[in-house]
């Protein structure tokens, strides 16, 4: 493992206080995967009743512990339930090897904590193509059953980092019908040095009462404009996993007419979210791209995710170059319908491009002081019709050479 | 603009010594568009009977001399005609003014050479956004004219470079019939400083008499296979632009029957095209994606692109790491199908991974030696059908970050 990253200069102050979640307790191991001197397992224990819903990565090549999950992830039961993930490796394209070790490690943690193995969720991050060493998990399953505790939710979002500069926690407590539920999530992503994938996982927890059926399809929609709307350099992670467990210790039933719940699951999400970009390997800038004007959402998501991912205005920001020529570039290579001459650009506040050519008030130094601060905003309107969009980047920086270049040694 | 590039450690010897093509003279000429100390503007006269084809970016931000090449193409004219590329300043999203200094130019040459403006072909490549002093160019319109000559083609290569670190020209002679027929071909692509769109511009001549469809069919063709099947950065220009004009002056007539034409045309396109890889943006690896196996071309295409612009590869790449995991994420994230399972990859003649997993006699150390060479080839096979494409493109180094992060002063 190469040398310990800075924390990233977008990191927050420091992780928030989580509220507690009945029905959810957590522990951590080092159990030496690859990393030494550091927690490296996390095991959650869901108490009965817990609905769980889940979003993965749609990639061809995704691990054995993905398609086990999405497997899993509609079965109907009562019993408890167990999220285990490991840091280091990947066990992703590891063949029938991989396999056996996602079979190891569930059928070891269902006897250990008495839960069915359909319920038992697991997670591998780190390097992709070795094989597991999974005995050194299950080896560690009694004594992390025995030091499960309901507080232990920043201890669990630091197991689960690889290269991650900082761990990632995000809250909410909102009130329905006048009682409190509660949400707190961790999630990590996206470094690598040891490598591999730009992993993200995420686990989210909530003591509302909700059917998993609804659960599922609110996660699932709450993901289209959250975890889906963020992009660090366009590479897809063979382990992209986000879970949500609703324990109901709260007694507070949540139906798919609340609002309240709805926008604090949102907030949560879209917080998690933006810390991984934050984290983005050499990140200098948090970049918001905001797309208006296009002749569906689908279009602007399509302009807003050219933009995010272009390499050259990736790199025009991280020199804080106005350079909204490569915006232009973006938005005509990108494939969605634009026209020319009725294409505005705005830089914050800084109206950068209209009609086709840049504004006439427009002044490059106004945009390069704006250019120099930690965050910056894109917005694009294409005045073809009322599609918008909205996704998070970082910048390109020569830390992200510095991080990928690197050889694995 | 910025320091002088270093020459790419990838570059040829030097300018190759190209075929004379009779009926095609150049001129350049140092108008000041925005370099000092250089030449920035490329005139070739073409003589009557000529027939031009010509492929152009589809970007639906692209410049106005794009545009009206694209009007100009296919129009049937035994006249003679005239290409004239500026570098400096791409006129492009610089609205009415664009259309404004295009028509000055356009007007200007056909008056001085004495063809149709529908004759009159241009490019300019450079900064985008800002007015093109168009005065600058015509003023010296005469004096190009006066200066035209057949052996001029190097000349015309620099002319029409922007932040390239070296001259791009290819050539073939091929024989039909027993007669000699001549190809000669330059390019510019893909530098940049001052900056912006990593532009390509390539213009190819040819002594044999073809028919305009004809020529523009087999243009078109044999692009997808060759300057379609690069990649720098992903990112698409808004002047792209390829013309091929024929003279007729070898008296050779080429049919759409004539392999050893397409041939020729062909390798020159591909060579052409691989300089403009080997002139990458900070390249220090020549790159070769080969994709097999895949249930269609396009689909092989589709994944061969993936891997050839993930920069997670590219970094690795660029490491001299075989991180062969890297080559899997970018297959899964494609799109196109694929199976975990059946997959199989080498680098070079290495086989590093099959039947999803790492093959059994992989040795990780004869990778690293391979990834050491100036070029190297990714093979990968999907094992579901017939499908197969080939792509060409760099590693990412901290060069690019340098190129492209830094300030437009």
């Amino acid at each position: 493992m190469a040398a310990k990253l800075k924390r990233s200069p977008l990191a927050p102050e420091g992780f928030p206080s989580l509220p507690e979640i009945g029905g959810v307790s957590f522990a951590t191991a080092a159990a030496g995967v690859r990393y030494g001197g550091r927690t490296d397992v996390m095991l959650a224990r869901l108490a009965p009743g817990t609905a769980i819903a889940g979003v993965f990565t749609r990639s061809a090549t995704r691990s054995s512990a993905v398609l086990d999950c999405q497997k899993k992830i509609a079965f109907h039961s009562e019993a408890g339930a167990a999220i285990v993930v490991n840091s280091g490796n990947a066990n992703a394209f590891t063949g029938r090897h991989g396999e056996e070790a996602l079979r190891a490690i569930t059928t070891t943690v269902a006897e250990t904590l008495g839960v069915p193995e359909t319920r038992v969720f697991t997670s591998s991050t780190g390097v992709i193509g070795e094989k597991l060493p999974h005995e050194r998990i299950t080896a560690r399953l009694a004594e992390l059953r025995d030091s499960l505790s309901s507080g232990a939710i920043e201890a669990a979002a630091r197991a689960i980092m690889t290269t991650d500069t900082f761990a990632k926690g995000a809250g909410a407590e909102i009130e329905i019908d006048g009682q409190p539920v509660r949400i707190s999530g961790i999630a990590k992503g996206s470094g690598m040095i040891a490598p591999d994938m730009a992993t993200m996982l995420v686990y989210i927890f909530t003591d509302a009462a909700i059917e998993q059926p609804i659960l599922q399809t609110l996660v699932s929609a709450l993901n289209a404009t959250t975890f889906n709307c963020i992009t660090v350099d366009g590479d897809t992670s063979t382990s992209d996993t986000l879970l949500v467990a609703a324990t109901g210790a709260s007694g507070i039933r949540v139906t798919e007419h609340s609002m309240a719940f709805m926008e604090g699951l949102r907030r949560v999400m879209l917080d998690l979210a933006q810390q991984v970009v934050r984290d983005g390997e050499g990140a200098t800038k948090f970049v918001t791209v905001s797309v208006t004007g296009a002749s569906s959402d689908a279009d602007a998501r399509t302009h807003a995710l050219s933009i995010a991912n272009s390499p050259l205005v990736k790199t025009a920001i991280a020199g804080e170059d106005p350079n909204w020529g490569r915006v232009v570039m973006a938005v005509g290579k990108s494939g969605a319908p634009a026209d020319r001459d009725t294409l505005a650009i705005w830089f914050g506040d800084i109206p950068v491009a209209r009609d086709g050519w840049v504004s006439p008030d427009y002044r490059e130094e106004d945009a390069a002081r704006y250019m120099k601060q930690p965050e910056i905003t894109i917005h694009v309107d294409l005045g073809l019709g009322g599609g918008q969009a909205m996704v998070w980047t970082c910048d390109l920086t020569h830390g992200y050479i510095d991080i990928n270049a690197d050889y694995r040694s």
